[in-house]
């Protein structure tokens, strides 16, 4: 409050036998000093801020909301036009969403603290992109939607510039929500089969130009490629193919899901960046930030793409995923983050999970019972599959020379694994 | 929890000198009983639950979900991957979202609690949608989006059935998110200007019929109507727009933002399902509940095609707004909720807004000056302006009539002012 | 925060595209005039305040706390000492508790926040004290304690001015709590039976004045009367108590229970004091405020003699009656809390209560099978008992008259009945 | 709650497509058992419990009591007589409070829950008294008063024991609220200087057996001695005290305040019951158990003394404290409890706070100019003052070898600094 804790002071001073002494004074420009320097760095503090500091803040940015604005009688709009007081609290009273009709990252007058709340969150995640390892990431915002929704958005985006693009070219990675982000957005993705290097499964980056040259680049919306994956996939060779987007001038969307908690895979995009072209980069948020799931960062290199696709959301969005980020991001401070990016550091990214590994081969088994609904299969295109010896997940087909493997550790009880995908 | 209350009774009645008397039993039996009815009967419960019972019951889920699982030192994953205390606190420990990769109704088998929240609140909706006035209404899902948004999602899920069709038949509203819904969805709005019955704007059912013929059925994506709206624009003739899609065979989705609170706009679209063809309606959470900006409800009245949408979202999704719902509709009760339908019955949904209507009218003018990005404009078809007087809104064209009054009307602040909208 | 809003505001102004504008800030001086007036003038304010404002302002206290001072390293003492952050949370940080070693009113120079909450409640209390009909009242203060021990503290205070009292002159109230008072203060109760007079129970003023003369004011340390009671037995007569009190220069202390809700208590007690002698009166705050259990607020006509009684108790206290009352007061406003008191008018206090009688009724019975502890009981003088009819709830004792009736009445259940006193 | 949880799997089970498999039935059995193990052991949790099993089982205790019954309609009594949400939630709506009008560790049938948290919590302290040094204490209870009103409510206990009494043998300790402990309670403190050995201030065993004699032991209440404290004073010689008073049948209450944190204290105390006579000692919640200021413990050797005390306190308590240590001590569990004691171990309890001794010196000159008011005064009796070389910090006396080099102490300041006691 602008005044108020000026008037407390004040008051107090006056009271008979009361007085603030010093240190009070002192400490109180402590919090304030911290705020001050948040909003005018728009960085994240290096130490993470008290719990009691963090409230404070955010009570704050709730009066600057309009149904937190009191009437005549003093009272204000008592929760706007939230019915549970349950509700209201656990919003902070902030209840506005972020963005308007027009734009997710755009101001909402009658709300002046959850827009703040929204731009302070989009900078505060750009200085930690770029403390991450993409150092020269240019713009970024939260959007509250899994990765692959907003995968989608991008693909979506990118359409309005080629208008006569049917295809995206996706070297292959054995996750659902990625290959439906493509379909949903209207697209075929054409699949490109990595090849087997020792034991790892690499980007064919040989396939991916000769299907460029025989589709033609214009009916090619862009290359959607993926940093974060399992053994014994490795992320993909982002500088070639960033090199290669630059060259045949078409789009380059990474999807860089856990990403952000991995050096590797930062020094990826910021590489691939550098050396050609890469239009945005989509990051899942519970992932890398240890907040609850339903939010994304859309990052990118080009400030005016990165809002283009921001204008492409139609309609106020929740800010409920930019809100924990915000207090997430404020409790750990930059050292905190970066205490978690060091004791990761030199592991590939998700590589704990490894255990999942066993159930997507399962699945892979699965899928061959339970083939995938016509439209999505109909529209795929294989591209020489070189047998590296799985069936493939998302279609159900199994290339001919693991057919007979893939069908032998068929489980009894498929069905039932099945459910365990994340 | 199954048997924790049990064994607190048990072990009490063995305390020496410690009695659980009988009324506490009975008392906790209320309790009980109320959830076992939710849970049986999935409706909205007739009267509100108090905040204790509320609160109760979603610690009940909370241990369900598998990051509040407890290890064999008996502590649980503190707060599963959750950084913030506060974070974890505010979303009473339900942080798995809501779906799967595959499918945002999907069970998540690592989070029984958040998948029994979400089927729950989505059975709670449907309820509520019936006692509304849409008796007839088969299924529905909240999406964590804005309406325009869930709006975009059901024209993608449409695409796929209709991989041919290029054009939405719109008649016009001057929401700027309805139509950046078909924009960002990559179709080409269609635009059906109103015509002037009285003082009302109406939908001009014959413009619509033949603009059908003459771009044939099989371009059209679908007609996107409006139920719910400002003076002097009504809600479109539903009954009749149903009857000619069901007639040329072509889908039907309504733009219903903020009529579930509307006894009028819910009849209209109950009696568009009854005589004609509407594929999916879509409402707006924060307008007809009363919880925080960015959820929608995506319902229609054929189980298979809300399931098809469902599932065309990539990605598993917020729970926050499913969450904000449930506590909302548990608070009213089914009794609460119509007794803010009496409340308003009679009414236009949006009545109580009109003063919105001229800070509309000042952005026709301020549209002239700051034209819309050159895609949209370029891809919008204008069907037979009639002088309805007014700029249009999105593009900023003036039907040549009224450009001089809409000159005239320019304010010389007008930039200030587009922050306005709503 | 003393400048924390006016940075937010400024750096605001100062980002691109980023505007608060003017209704904002005006809304924010709305909270501020709040807090100011609050302070200012140490009154109730007239209409309740938000939830929103309420937080606010306890935040704003709790950062004038050491403990929730700032180190160098921007990190407060994260929850000062205390271990659970649940428990830091639900005190609002708040964990110094009230007064020093010295005094319970007294300011904590390292808890400057709590203090002034301490102040601040002390000060609405009496307003509300005012407001509820004792106009005249000079002090109060809250204090963490059972109506019961605050009676005791007073007693105790009572004692340093009569080093040679050894009584209390007691008109007789079936309470067992206010009976312990006394005892465990270390005096001998002499109890004065009521007079039947028609259907009701009144003060023996002649007794009483006889008990005093006989006795010698000098070994009398007070009389003891009480407002609130249950049917037949009705308020005692203070006004001709208060008048004897003065005459024998004997201190008065009023057992105001639960009567600061009732016009009827509230007006005896200032008519009291205005014709004759109270020194002071003690009400819980639970019945009187709808708080939890646990508090008091003693109150007197003697600003140098309520202090003395507060500089009695031996050390700090917690805050956290003073919390819910100050969080009440705020919520309901004076204008709340006279709703509150209207609605009771014309009602004596507890007369809702009537269906306890019944219980006491049998407890008479039952303490006949369950005498007290000795040590009670035998320092129990009784005053001519003239066959009210009741067993003597405190000491079992029965007068010969009703010895027969009330062994009829006993209850074949009697030892589980005992339970249900309050 | 009893059935509820297993509602929820029941119905769950039946539901299409949903089945709580059975990892998660599996985990709802950890947290079971773990408040299974708590109710039956009534010990503290060797492991600290998370924050969401401990509000679990919160909740659980909180629709055992009648304010949260359910009534017809389904609807509880709406957060019970308290007026505010805020404040019915922070306490988790137990707000009965502790205790009956006849005993602050009773029972109260209507608060079955609160009851319940009560008896609970006395249970686990015993527990970790016992693990923390005092292995034969045979009970205790946590009262919501400081330290020096419970060493009040102590003394007053005893006043039933020994009528005749007028005196309290107390070994010198500079602390404002010990003395007052006694003052308040009625009685004379007969203060024992302390005697230098080295460079510590130790007992004085000699004068205390020489006061015994002179005095009488029947007009001696109790011996009043302190394990805590700072140096150079070091804490009593409770082996030896205890065998005086035992030798002399006279009561002996020792004011633990921050000794259990202190394995030096705590030994002292369990071989002084062992070797001779302690019949009480007490210690403050918030230094022990970082909780908020407020609370105590008084416990004892006899089982019948502490209830005696529990019985003399008259009505209800505040049921915060408790609240308070109970949470803490699930957080903590007895693991982190020994924690927390062995990261102190081999240091004097308070050892951490020497600099407050620095203020406690400039106090002694400050006592001077601001005598102690003159009841107090007047009834303390000085046992041969040793010229320990400081001021008294209770009465004001200065011993005369001394009081030049106090008044050269004298700062300007002296009135401010006053407020610097804790």
């Amino acid at each position: 409050m602008t005044h108020a804790g000026h008037v407390i002071s004040l008051v107090c001073l006056s009271l008979p036998g009361f007085t603030v002494h010093f240190e009070a004074s002192q400490a109180r420009r402590g919090h304030e000093q911290l705020i001050r320097l948040l909003l005018e760095q728009g960085k994240c503090p290096e130490e993470g801020w008290s719990e009691s500091t963090i409230e404070l803040f955010l009570n704050e940015l709730a009066v600057m909301d309009s149904n937190n604005f009191l009437g005549n009688c003093g009272v204000g709009e008592r929760e706007g036009r939230v019915a549970s007081s349950l509700v209201a609290r656990r919003h902070y009273r902030l209840i506005h969403g972020i963005g308007r009709s027009g734009d997710i990252a755009a101001i909402q007058p009658k709300a002046a603290g959850s827009s703040l709340l929204n731009k302070l969150t989009n900078s505060l995640v750009l200085d930690i992109l770029k403390l991450s390892g993409v150092r020269s990431v240019a713009s970024c915002f939260v959007v509250p939607m899994a990765t692959g929704m907003s995968l989608t958005l991008c693909f979506l985006t990118l359409r309005q510039r080629r208008p006569n693009a049917r295809y995206i070219i996706w070297p292959r990675i054995d996750q659902k929500s990625c290959f439906k982000a493509m379909i949903t957005a209207g697209f075929e993705p054409v699949i490109i089969e990595n090849v087997l290097v020792g034991d790892e499964l690499r980007t064919d980056l040989e396939a991916v130009e000769c299907k460029i040259e025989e589709l033609g680049a214009d009916s090619i919306l862009c290359v959607h490629s993926t940093t974060s994956c399992f053994a014994p996939r490795v992320p993909d060779r982002l500088e070639e193919l960033a090199t290669i987007c630059a060259k045949y001038n078409i789009p380059h969307i990474v999807n860089n899901a856990y990403g952000v908690q991995s050096s590797k895979c930062m020094h990826l995009i910021q590489q691939g960046a550098r050396v050609g072209r890469i239009d945005a980069f989509v990051q899942s948020l519970d992932k890398n930030f240890m907040v609850p799931v339903g939010g994304a960062i859309i990052a990118g290199f080009d400030d005016s793409f990165v809002q283009e696709i921001s204008k492409t959301y139609p309609g106020r969005a929740s800010a409920s995923p930019s809100l924990d980020l915000l207090i997430t991001l404020l409790t750990l401070g930059a050292s905190g983050y970066k205490k978690l990016l060091s004791d990761r550091k030199g592991r590939d990214a998700g590589q704990g999970a490894d255990n999942r590994w066993t159930h997507v081969l399962w699945l892979y088994v699965t899928f061959r019972c339970l083939p995938m609904p016509l439209p999505q299969r109909r529209r795929c295109r294989w591209h020489h599959p070189r047998g590296c010896g799985y069936v493939h997940q998302e279609t159900g087909q199994v290339p001919e020379d693991t057919a007979e493997r893939g069908t032998k550790s068929l489980p009894s009880n498929a069905a039932e694994l099945d459910i365990n995908i994340c």
